[in-house]
């Protein structure tokens, strides 16, 4: 868990709309906030939704201390009265979530948050943060992940990440995503995870010689080691010293369970296949070759295809960072107010651009199912309290282009609601699985994905509709509004 | 400072390792690394140096708990020997580096670890990720601010950000880089920064009307306030209604110390012009106008030299990630060893790749400076022992071109030595200034560069040149090996 208290990390006008809420006497109105995205991030055809553990962690433990209350006073703009408020502040809502490891699409709410709005207000910038950060690296893992192609993908980077956090909840991401191992001590023991590591240039380099280097190594690890075969010179240094270190292990009748070489520059599909060709011809068939060197799906793909005999890839920079869009574009807008006698007024943001325009009410998203294959044909964000009757035939259609139309025949499909409580009346109601075994659920939720949803490049997108109640809600409250 | 001990957030391999020179006898052995970077991200013509801060508490704080012990214990790969020592560790070594806020170029060691091997190899990855984080997004942000040509520039970055250690010590970084200020209220408090920050659109939705908005929001914070007009039609009825607040308080005998609008989306450059005029014709001269919206120092620069009329630039997303290149590729090297009777043997990692090869040696970092103008000259990595005297004439050289010569005639240049001790024996003897004195001082770093090492395209790049005495060690070096 955050060992820092993160009730102060907010954007300061959530404290200053806050205060207006609360000296407006409007602060017990309760509202309900959509988390969503509405693109996915990569350019892939869906993604991976993550970092629910963290979000219930900082609710639970929202707490305004004297020291804050304190900084908070000597801006000179907050009344006493707000901060009493503050100081006894507690979530008291409710929230619904898409649980992690979970494929979702953009403009689906990741979370519906029903509280008084001086609640749901302050979460907004925190919670964005970390469902943020983790749905886009684990969706960035899924992509290098496919890319291997069943091997085994290692997380490397803590150095590059965007700070410790990045690093620790990057690689809990990264995992969910599908990694095998990381190399990051920290996040292996918070979210008990496999480690793996091999060996720094600066060990050889601090032997005499490399022979010594890697001598010293397997004698010590002699159950698990990999041998960093490129300080000096892969070919002509690195792999006779390798080789030699593996045959007097075998003389000595040592048999290691995971044994082989780490290649970390030059060129890597050559190097691989060269190397391969001499572990075998020493009779070591199952040494691995791993490699590292600024490796992302696209280059995984590449050495692939051209029949790198690379089978661990240590992926650092470019996963831990999401290198080629590094960042999530979850927003939290408000889609309605409950007032006292449960009147739900719903509410829209209106924008010259239609993908901006939100879907207003409450609502929830339902996932439906092709019963024979299993896969997903479609999802429909509803009203909340829509039904679908899986019996009947069920005709749904694009919300922008209107005439592209499905009809799922009734009993040829099933529906799952994809949001489950998190939060009732502000106590917490849900139990985060461990990163492993949402790992394995992401898996099993990919695996209801067609191939074409999952190319790297160019992916088939799956429908994602409204349900015709939403629709009309939504084309009559845009209609009240002249926009251009 | 982090709240959470960061000692066991290192690779994996660093604890191998560690047990293995521990095993070997070998770990006492004094081992100089020096931290340094290949290239300058988002092709800037140099980088910031930030992180230092961090760097200290991460070190200040190495302690390994019994918990930590009990982790590593159930490895089933450390023995108790290994893991007492870790018990009673601590640092005990020299570290020089350049000072955060300071304009740095690659190959530079931007810190210098001089330490038994074992406790300097510990340190590696969380040093790289720190200073690799915070010396990213301070280089971004100067970027930015410089495209911004003297207006504010505001960072907005905590919900897109990388976790929120990213948040945090990003926008410590990003405030180093130049920033006016920041909405992230926890940092604003660690780190004694401006806050600022206007609504969000759930405020102008929360009311019935939009007038009624922005009303309540300018009678509570009458001293400032930044109204966001874009929630339905900026125009047509964002600024009617803003007009006709500024005008209610002006007839009441208010006068704000800053107030002014804020353009989320749209044409920022249209609206902008548009928005002044009726500000102007308004008899608001004196309104701000602040804009957002996937801004970035290309889209302010392109802005700016259209003319429009935005003062006040709130950057987010692609400022906290640096967008378009978000890792700095920062690298921790070997680069001697130092035996019981001071004998330095000096140590080199060799690649095909010229750029990869590093420097051997105890290095330091001159910074050649011209008399008259105060403007640098170049730089020269030196043997920490060199001393260059300034009133003699000074011939200097590329290190791969090497008949690019320059001589700076004797007293008309002066030197820096750019490292600067921050602990000695293992104790800190370095105070770190405050951020906003680190900001003051980069800027007048930065104004030590001509205007065309500053250019956001194609940068001239100042020379960073190895004295002879390092070039000729380490082509001497070089020569032992056959590496193509």
């Amino acid at each position: 868990m955050y060992s820092k208290n993160l009730t102060m990390l907010s954007d300061f006008y959530e404290f200053t709309m806050m205060q207006g809420y609360f000296l407006n006497n409007m602060h017990k109105r309760v509202a309900v906030f959509d988390l969503f995205f509405r693109k996915n991030p990569l350019d892939n055809g869906f993604s991976i939704a993550a970092g629910l553990e963290q979000a219930i962690e900082y609710i639970n433990n929202l707490n305004f201390s004297e020291d804050d209350l304190h900084y908070l006073r000597k801006k000179g703009i907050f009344k006493e009265e707000f901060l009493d408020y503050l100081r006894n502040f507690k979530f008291t809502g409710d929230i619904y979530a898409i649980p992690e490891g979970t494929v979702v699409f953009p403009h689906e709410p990741l979370m519906r948050i029903t509280a008084p709005i001086i609640e749901a207000q302050l979460l907004e910038s925190a919670l964005l943060n970390i469902i943020n950060h983790q749905s886009l690296i684990a969706t960035k893992a899924v992509r290098v992940v496919n890319a291997a192609m069943g091997d085994s993908v290692l997380e490397f980077g803590l150095r590059r990440a965007q700070g410790p956090d990045a690093a620790i909840y990057g690689t809990r991401a990264a995992m969910i995503g599908g990694c095998a191992s990381t190399s990051n001590v920290e996040a292996a023991r918070m979210f008990d995870l496999p480690l793996s590591g091999t060996m720094a240039h600066s060990w050889v380099m601090s032997f005499d010689d490399e022979l010594s280097a890697f001598r010293e190594y397997a004698k010590l690890y002699t159950d698990s080691f990999i041998l960093l075969i490129d300080t000096y010179n892969t070919l002509e240094s690195g792999m006779p010293n390798a080789i030699k270190v593996f045959s007097e292990l075998k003389e000595a009748g040592v048999s290691p369970k995971v044994y082989g070489v780490r290649l970390d520059s030059g060129d890597l599909g050559y190097l691989s296949k060269r190397v391969r060709v001499m572990l075998d011809e020493a009779g070591f068939h199952d040494a691995i070759i791993s490699a590292s060197s600024d490796l992302d799906e696209y280059l995984i793909a590449n050495l692939k295809s051209e029949g790198a005999k690379i089978t661990h890839w240590g992926v650092g920079t470019k996963l831990i960072t999401s290198m080629d869009c590094p960042a999530f574009g979850g927003v939290y807008k408000l889609a309605a107010e409950i007032n006292d006698d449960n009147f739900v007024s719903c509410k829209i943001k209106i924008s010259e651009n239609p993908d901006k325009i939100t879907n207003p009410g409450i609502k929830t998203v339902f996932r439906l199912y092709d019963k024979q294959t299993g896969k997903v044909k479609a999802d429909l964000i509803s009203l909340h309290d829509e039904v679908i009757d899986p019996e009947k035939d069920l005709t749904i259609f694009d919300p922008i282009n209107t005439w592209l139309r499905m009809t799922l025949k009734g009993n040829q499909f099933f529906v799952k609601d994809l949001l489950v409580p998190i939060f009732l009346n502000g106590k917490c109601v849900y139990k985060s699985p461990s990163v492993m075994e949402i790992a394995a659920f992401s898996k099993q939720d990919q695996a209801t994905l067609w191939d074409e949803n999952r190319r790297l490049f160019n992916p088939n997108i799956l429908p994602v509709d409204l349900s015709e109640k939403l629709f009309n809600l939504k084309r009559d409250m845009i209609f009240e509004f002249e926009i251009r």
